[in-house]
């Protein structure tokens, strides 16, 4: 789907760039949709592979993730990924490819602004961990969550944010304060050298073109399905 | 932005079409970055009016969301509204034609599933109701959360949900239990003939055509963020 915070800036950024891992081709081109899709495979296949099933079609993954298995084969052949008739692909091989591509092979280092009731419950989300990203701490004005931990996060004074980004490095930022703060919490992010920030806050940042922004507008993306709902078929 | 989870049997319903609202043209044909923008034009109007600017031009309305005057132009004419030069565009008209088009002119009555750290925070994120999304009732297993009122939804016991649904027939749902149990909710929502689901369970729901769905994976977002940073310009 098409989030609204795509028009947002949101820009390829020339900042660290990961290692490739096993021999997968250089990075290839991809769609927004594309990407979209490798995220859901790599979703599945971990599954697959913690009830230990080692290989999978093409038809059987497009069904757990609702695509034709023509379209998996395209995906996962752009990556330099050919399964074997009658045996299909090697589900450690996928993730690994597939993990190189997304930038899971790499442990990404990430900071959290805003520990409103939003906040915690991304602070509390398992699914991050498992696709390496670490959160290394929390940030918030509030004096009575300073000091606090959360799933074994820190929340720090969002006063010590800039010298926390200058000696920790987080490459990534998950930004859920209220809008009004949003502006100010990114123009400091950009100088402490952020590479990427995933946006909650209902607001658009404007960011230099060096750092991509993602944004999530949860009223939106209800909105979005709203128009579905009613538009004729 | 494309979220991964557009591919998940996302359909347009042909349940209950909304009312028009004021003279808009029939529901038009967008594309779903077409919806997107407009559902950002429509915050950033609602903030105008909010400071009371009566009339806002293309250029102005395209530098808050980040896309060019022309695109401005394209889109709220495909809305039949025309602004006028040296004027611009009447701030309240825009907002009432767009939010006929995206479904805001109407009250939607929405229910929420699973009321831990992200039910919870989405219960006490006050955009959804500013853009006519009120949520009735919530629901969840804990014996300890039930019984519970979160800003103001009362949490009520998910073996009530057959019985509320058919009582209270609520247009939408919101799906936030962990991923073993999504699949089971959401064969429950659609029994009881919940037109559209807005899913944050870290799964692929298969739903019937008729029923639309906005997946949100949190993680995902985190994953396209990081692909972002680390693609060569």
């Amino acid at each position: 789907m098409t989030n609204p915070g795509e028009l947002s800036g949101e820009r390829a950024s020339s900042g660290e760039s990961a290692t490739e891992g096993d021999g997968a081709p250089s990075k290839p081109e991809l769609s927004q949709p594309a990407v979209g899709r490798l995220s859901l495979y790599y979703r599945e296949l971990q599954r697959l592979l913690e009830s230990e099933i080692g290989s999978v079609n093409s038809k059987s993954l497009g069904k757990m993730v609702n695509v034709s298995p023509a379209v998996v084969r395209r995906d996962l052949s752009s990556l330099g990924t050919i399964g074997r008739r009658g045996v299909g692909y090697d589900v450690q091989t996928l993730i690994d490819r597939i993990g190189a591509v997304l930038g899971s092979g790499v442990q990404w280092k990430v900071v959290l602004i805003g520990v409103g009731s939003l906040g915690d419950a991304l602070l509390r989300y398992r699914g991050f961990e498992r696709l390496g990203f670490q959160v290394t701490a929390a940030f918030d004005s509030d004096p009575k969550r300073i000091g606090e931990t959360i799933a074994g996060v820190p929340i720090l004074d969002v006063a010590e944010l800039d010298q926390v980004l200058q000696q920790h490095r987080p490459e990534l930022a998950i930004v859920a304060v209220p809008a009004e703060h949003a502006v100010g919490i990114a123009a400091k992010l950009v100088q402490g050298s952020v590479s990427g920030i995933l946006n909650f806050a209902p607001t658009t940042l404007k960011l230099p073109p060096q750092v991509a922004v993602v944004n999530v507008d949860l009223a939106s993306e209800l909105q979005r399905l709203a128009f579905r709902v009613q538009m004729p078929k």
